[in-house]
């Protein structure tokens, strides 16, 4: 667990943006890239770039950049990108089902293997190849089909419940979109994702952008 | 500028969480609250809370706590929530509909007051008080309503053209749903949220502890 404590948030973040760029420059016949390049395209230095990258063992050459093929590999291996994981969305309304339904998933590897409500209205329904499943089913489910990730697309009120219900059921990793904070063990890891959030982000950025032009 | 760019992104962050939880504290009517109990919520440290706040010019007493309702009028007035923003969305599919929606957004005084698409079969179709509105018309709708915001909910091979005609028709603030990094000007705030990097943060952590388990 060590591991996984010592890197920030904000790391992980950066290396996603560095393998997206090196997929790109692969798809454009490039095969290798400067750390410059990278600095721009992560939106930090090339001093950041290098330290984030040898910190996983992947240097550069002075004067040659990084080898594409072999950087965009070690990305890959490091964000676990080797491997499928299955992914339960719980909540079959509008932002589970786009959720769902997203293709960007299943191209990194992120299969969405089943969907969760307890609306008698929706459970039942079909979504492509996906049917959503009885919210009263999950348990049972989890222990059969162990899937490793679960999404909350519910709202606020029931995500600590349905957290809780998914911890006990020994899941280990949870993207909450639901509009509060979530209290897990030490040993899950959680990703919010608030919407509102991002907004108050820029409405921020725009206030104190007025308040300078007013002065 | 110099304001926006001395905060960061991970401390504007923490004070949104910091205002939800006050929010939710008083709504069960506590009047007084400490850093130690915000840190809790906001997963930092005491220090950490009292820093971002002091630096806003907001100082707990010692040994009483913030006032819960001071401390929220503050926030609030540095998040650029005591007024309403106009929010428009570029994309009228999945990802924005589930937006457009979105009731999370209304509370927060984020008024979504257009959505667009350039798919004719999508263009004039009602989406509760709104009606899909031609992408054609993005200039001359913004020079006449004066969106603060906007919304980018399109395939990433589309965002950057998209996100170029913003910033020439005055937009300042783009929330960045495509999955990729557009580039804007310096003056330009963007956010992104990206749903496969968020797996990825997960997928991280999971390998992690699994090749720590390994051991």
């Amino acid at each position: 667990m060590h591991l996984v404590k010592r890197i920030a948030e904000s790391t992980v973040r950066r290396l996603s943006i560095y393998l997206r760029f090196l997929e790109e420059s692969a798809s454009r016949g490039l095969t290798t890239i400067s750390s410059e390049e990278l600095a721009r395209r992560g939106g930090t230095t090339s001093a950041q770039v290098r330290k984030d990258l040898s910190f996983f063992g992947s240097f550069g050459k002075r004067g040659m950049g990084y080898a594409i093929p072999e950087l965009t590999a070690s990305l890959r291996d490091i964000l676990g990108l080797r491997r499928e994981w299955r992914v339960i969305i719980i909540g079959a309304g509008k932002i589970g089902t786009a959720l769902a339904q997203y293709r960007g998933f299943r191209q990194r590897g992120f299969l969405v293997s089943a969907v969760y409500d307890h609306d008698a209205r929706k459970i039942g329904s079909k979504w492509e190849a996906l049917v959503v499943r009885d919210m009263e089913q999950l348990e049972k489910d989890i222990a059969r089909e162990h899937p490793e990730i679960a999404v909350l697309a519910i709202p606020g009120e029931d995500a600590q419940t349905a957290a809780d219900r998914l911890v006990r059921a020994g899941i280990k990793a949870i993207l909450n979109f639901a509009p509060t904070q979530i209290q897990t063990p030490p040993d899950v890891t959680v990703r919010n994702v608030n919407m509102a959030m991002e907004l108050e982000g820029l409405s921020f950025a725009l206030s104190s952008r007025d308040s300078k032009l007013d002065k």
